[in-house]
């Protein structure tokens, strides 16, 4: 069944609940929003194309999911309060069923963070979703790159490789049982770290999500903040299901070089790691891993001795992934 | 010559001159901007893509220019003053000449309206690119679609079809001589009426931009409106170019069909016309080409007698266009 532009969007991405800070929504030639005097603005773009950030034939839910989760966790790492998104959606057919499926995804993940889909725009192309979501901050609270110390602690929440594992299993499809539905989910489903995000704003000096691997994105830091880290791999946080079904070298490589955890990669000075682990209450789960030093770069250390890793990242244009 | 992400990030997005207003730019997880304590917030989000919205071949330069443009239109069919802008760029290559080529296709438009690339996306896929443009209006007195009454006139910004004739002239590509090469410059680089849209807040009561062909965004803005519209075509926008190169026939098509234009569309009342034709020290043109009224969507009379045309507009999904 193949639908017209404005009947997609009437029938799936219309009459949705409606904020009160949206003054002009769906359906103009743009959206007005109220602005807030006491905060400051926050937007961040993200794009995720069919075969290179998710499989062929994924679920067209988890798809609708990730194209929010992956934008909501970038407003995480700043530690804002997400409140729109607008979706740009580059779709090859008018399909009912999938536009059914990507909304259902979408406004599940939406509404539990209470943000409303103010515009955007449909058109007929290859499967590409972008969606630029935007929120509010305390002024002067904001959370960045490049506010790491020589001397600060570097902390991870929740577990690291979990989601590459997850993503090799969904391209094998040869495990069963919970741990591998674990993992899977784990790639599939991402949870934006937002209200850890808003706690991280009192005690971390840096932070951002990890996206492209723990490595590429703790480089990305460091250089942001003009320093180096040293990172300690025995003190990765340990995941059981990877364990279970992955050997210590695969763990290493999920852990240090895969993507897509979206957890949340701070700095924060030593004295206050009291505080960073009592902020814990959250349930995430915060690991110590590493140190901020002079030496520009990322050096891993493992068992005591320097740890030599080849695959430092992920780059969209140097390499297929998905 | 291939590129990585990171450096055609900073080699052809980054050290761009910066607004005061914002705070974080490129290169975090997302942008931080003051908010306007006197003004709303004004979004809009459009997506082009090759052999979609322009044909494969167009100059980097011409698709970056688009890209931006037809964003800006948006914001001007409010009324809004344009700020800022996040790039979400699908490329299937790093290709160093085609990404010089957009950029300054796109600065050279961003700049003339002292908008900042805030961040965005850069990613491998097939070439789809999407903008986000924010900005800001004065409370209250933003222009929607949904605001026309039985008996103000309909009014046009400039000519309509030509950016349709430009294409057919593109596609076909037999033309020569400066009319010729005037209406490709219509459809390659359409001029965004934000200054126009800024002076229309004091009259208009209703504005969107001519994108998708006349009778379908007429169509929509009598929708909006819960009005209709009647269309006295030879009153349309006389185009001495258009006529130059093609017959009668085919520039009625163009005009009331063909998208691309970017013009305003607007309605105002009757007794406010000489106020209407007094803005015109834009110099854009302004013309009256029909009025509002109670019967549901819009006809056209000609010669004094109404006047049947089929193909009522484009839908992305429906048919294939460039």
């Amino acid at each position: 069944m193949s639908l017209g532009e404005f009947e997609i969007i009437s029938r799936y991405f219309g009459s949705r609940p409606a904020r009160e800070d949206v003054r002009v929504g769906i359906g103009d030639d743009a959206a007005v929003l109220d602005s807030r005097v006491d905060k400051k603005l926050v937007l961040a773009m993200d794009t995720i194309v069919e075969g290179v950030h998710f499989l062929a034939g994924t679920a067209a839910s988890d798809i609708g999911y990730r194209a929010l989760a992956v934008n909501l966790s970038d407003l995480a790492a700043m530690g804002a309060i997400p409140s729109w998104m607008s979706l740009s959606l580059s779709l090859p057919h008018g399909d009912a069923s999938w536009l059914q499926g990507f909304a259902s995804g979408l406004f599940e993940l939406a509404d539990r963070f209470d943000v409303q889909l103010i515009g955007g725009d449909t058109v007929r192309g290859p499967l590409v979703v972008t969606i630029q979501v935007g929120g509010w901050i305390e002024a002067e609270s904001w959370l960045t790159r490049s506010g790491a110390k020589i001397g600060d602690g570097v902390f991870v929440s929740g577990t690291l490789g979990e989601a590459a594992a997850g993503l090799a299993l969904l391209r094998d499809r040869v495990a069963s049982g919970s741990d591998a539905e674990y993992l899977r989910s784990r790639f599939l489903r991402p949870e934006p770290r937002v209200s850890f995000g808003r706690s991280l704003r009192s005690f971390a000096s840096a932070a951002m999500d990890v996206s492209d691997g723990l490595l590429t994105d703790l480089g990305k830091l460091c250089s942001a903040s003009g320093c180096g880290a040293s990172i300690d791999i025995d003190s990765l946080p340990d995941s059981p299901p990877m364990r279970a079904l992955f050997d210590e070298e695969q763990r290493l490589q999920f852990s240090l070089a895969g993507g897509d955890d979206y957890e949340l990669l701070f700095t924060a000075s030593t004295d206050q790691v009291r505080e960073v682990m009592a902020a814990d209450r959250s349930g995430v789960g915060i690991t110590q891993i590493g140190v901020i030093d002079e030496q520009k770069g990322v050096r891993c250390v493992r068992k005591g001795v320097p740890h030599f890793f080849k695959d430092t990242g992920y780059d969209h244009f140097m390499s297929a992934k998905a």
